[in-house]
């Protein structure tokens, strides 16, 4: 028997209306659909339809974006997926949560509860929080650094994985006539005392089907990637051209080899804006119009908020000033970076930028028909850039629709994806094993 | 037309597989129903049968009680009401939340969200936590002073309704034609600036249906009276007596008077737990058989966690010792003073203290026939005790299945009960009003 080919990762990166930020002016769109729960509920059915490994909902704790020009306002997504959950049978559901403005116990309780409801179904995606507003919510004045804020990244993660390993999964007696229900000896106290965060444990939720959720990752700095290589399972990447994507992908893999895991275990999905047409005409037409509805005052302030600096009207016209090296930037660096570059790389005036941007915020928009978008997904996947993509549909549910109607049969017919769920958990959907628990062999000391 | 006659609220209090602490060892008992979504959707479609206000549920950020006697170990109950609202059609949905481990922006929000995904069901128990194993959680040593809890507790408040104010209902423009989504002057910042916490705001979640979760509140110490008398809607409390809960009703109604506030504006619910039998012998058998299956260990534990004191075994057979005054405590104030005088009531030796405390923690635990409850729960209701009742049923699903199908056929019988909702929203359940926003009058500038 042959061996089965390798097989593409997809997920569904849901945002309101859309991810255009003009999307909400097409006469299709609904202008209350991003705080509706029956939207969102019919994008994950959606999405299950095309037998997509995971839907996935971005956050942050501040109102971001700029209201006047764009629906605004998110719900919680730790709210919104155990929601999703009850409506969905087999697709994983990710959820970004902040390391930056919770604590490590409550948000480690929320995703094994979750786990529990989904019957092992949900992702974490790991962030740190940059931006005064959100900064200004809880009491501080500006962002945390950029290190500062992964090194607390990374003790909040230390300490979720304890908590989550607290219970042995044969913690369980249920002795009803001797009245012991569990043994103490498989509930650990975890301890935790380090820079950031003091946790003594256990948790107080039992071990869930994945017992730690799927830990995803998506910022590509430097100490982003470090990040990744050692904690993440799947990543979100924002990667222009195919050379940026393989050497982001090598590089990262190499990471996490250096690091002792096999590289498999690590899945590297780039983020792709499909713009579908029936024709390439048509799939141009779509994309222009969007472009056409786009209000600058929303780019600008959007483009302003990545650069750390603010950047007017009179610069419309004009190429991005100078703004010094990405080592400087305490926000968000990586994306920093990628705008730089793709204005300098495609000389383009800050006008022209933001068209460019307005599909995916830096993510790689593509117009084509859907043989095209799966040439180019092929392509990515074929030759060391992809485990598989983050599809960001422009418009939703259209383009989504398009997506699972027109692009995912051509994938199944070439044998680079399921037709059918054959795994139960998000895990399994991604090809990766049920993490080991570090108490289970003895390796921490009972408590 | 004979003005309508005054109706009782009823809310089901859920927990595991039964409020007495020894349920799980009763032969029906699923060992894992405490984790296990279906069982909580089931209990929940019950209580809606029975055209019950509200499902509650309980909470704290740590492993509370012992899990080695009992089913321990709970799911994040504002991650379990959003899956419980995709099930359900009508039933609020109330979840205890803490408000010293919590960040106001992060909670107020994930309330929001809850309001959205259930068209305005949801409810907020909000509680200020005692115990050194959840202050260990959160990088303390010891619980923080009952009094600095509840100042907390009360500047949390302050700023969640500020938040939850800071979109005005009319903020929506959407004009798809000129680009203008939203009204940049229906959109506040809030910066707060208190003691405990620095919030600018706005909240990132628009207005939701009851803008407001329903506020409730369930400890009954001075600082928790005083509490409630400000901010609740609804009131769970403890009474062993109908004396007790005559004073605490006369009281409570008082305070919330002096502070302006129409006394219907506020619910008291004192804790029923019902041992329902077809005859008063079978309900008492019923009693006997959980109060055999008691651990001792167990009740110990708890009780030494409620009086703040270890209680040991070589104490079971005589009376609690002397404690000191109940304004020394810093743990649960009104709990430890309810037990001090049950046993000094009923001169109970330790042993035969947690046999009454077995059922509910204090709460009053009442054995009898459907129609033996419904006259205790009339006589509470007409006699200035009560406005409804939190049912806490000692096993489930089995007593709250006797509840709905024995007790609220006769509660609507006698005219006290609805027999269907008439209103959509939590809120209009309890028939109380949608709360007024202090910025639209122009009460608060805006910005």
């Amino acid at each position: 028997m042959p061996s089965p080919k390798r097989q593409l990762h997809l997920n569904a990166f849901l945002m309101t209306v859309g991810h255009h930020e003009a999307a909400w002016r097409l006469p299709q769109s609904n202008l209350t659909a991003g705080w509706d729960f029956h939207h969102y509920k019919r994008l994950a059915q959606l999405a299950e339809r095309g037998t997509f490994d995971s839907i996935f909902f971005a956050d942050g704790p501040s109102l971001q974006g700029d209201p006047v020009h764009r629906p605004a306002g998110l719900l919680d997504p730790t709210v919104l997926l155990p929601a999703l959950a009850g409506v969905t049978e087999r697709i994983g559901l990710v959820a970004t949560a902040s390391t930056t403005y919770n604590e490590p116990y409550n948000l480690a309780r929320k995703f094994a509860s979750i786990d529990h409801i989904s019957g092992g179904r949900v992702g974490w995606n790991i962030v740190t929080t940059a931006g005064a507003e959100a900064a200004q919510n809880f009491g501080l004045d500006e962002t945390p650094a950029h290190r500062e804020r992964y090194a607390r990244a990374t003790e909040f993660v230390e300490v979720a994985r304890k908590l989550w390993d607290s219970w042995e999964d044969d913690f369980l007696v249920g002795d009803k006539a001797s009245g012991q229900f569990a043994r103490a000896d498989k509930i650990h106290r975890i301890n935790h005392q380090g820079r950031y965060f003091r946790v003594a444990g256990p948790l107080n939720v039992p071990p869930s089907p994945q017992r730690h959720p799927l830990l995803v990752q998506a910022g590509s700095s430097d100490d982003g990637r470090a990040f990744a290589a050692r904690f993440a399972e799947a990543v979100f990447t924002a990667q222009q051209t195919l050379q940026d994507g393989q050497a982001f992908y090598a590089d990262l893999k190499q990471q996490a080899v250096q690091l002792g895991r096999d590289p498999n275990s690590l899945k590297i999905l780039p983020g792709l804006v499909p713009v579908i047409g029936s024709t390439e005409a048509e799939a141009r037409a779509r994309e222009d119009e969007l472009t056409r509805l786009q209000v600058p005052a929303y780019g600008l302030r959007q483009l302003s908020q990545f650069l750390g600096r603010e950047i007017t009207e009179e610069q419309l016209d004009r190429p991005l000033p100078d703004l010094g090296p990405v080592s400087r930037v305490e926000g968000h660096q990586s994306r920093f970076a990628l705008i730089v570059e793709l204005g300098r790389r495609d000389k383009l005036t800050v006008r022209e930028l933001l068209g460019r941007l307005g599909g995916g915020r830096g993510h790689r928009t593509f117009a084509g028909t859907p043989e095209q978008i799966a040439n180019t997904i092929e392509e990515w996947f074929t030759s060391g850039a992809a485990d598989g993509f983050n599809v960001m549909a422009p418009v939703l549910p259209d383009a989504l629709t398009l997506f699972v109607d027109e692009v995912v049969p051509l994938l199944r017919k070439r044998g680079l994806f399921r037709s059918e769920y054959t795994g139960h958990t998000l895990r399994e959907h991604y090809g990766l094993l049920r993490p080991e628990n570090q108490y289970t062999h003895g390796a921490v000391a009972a408590e």
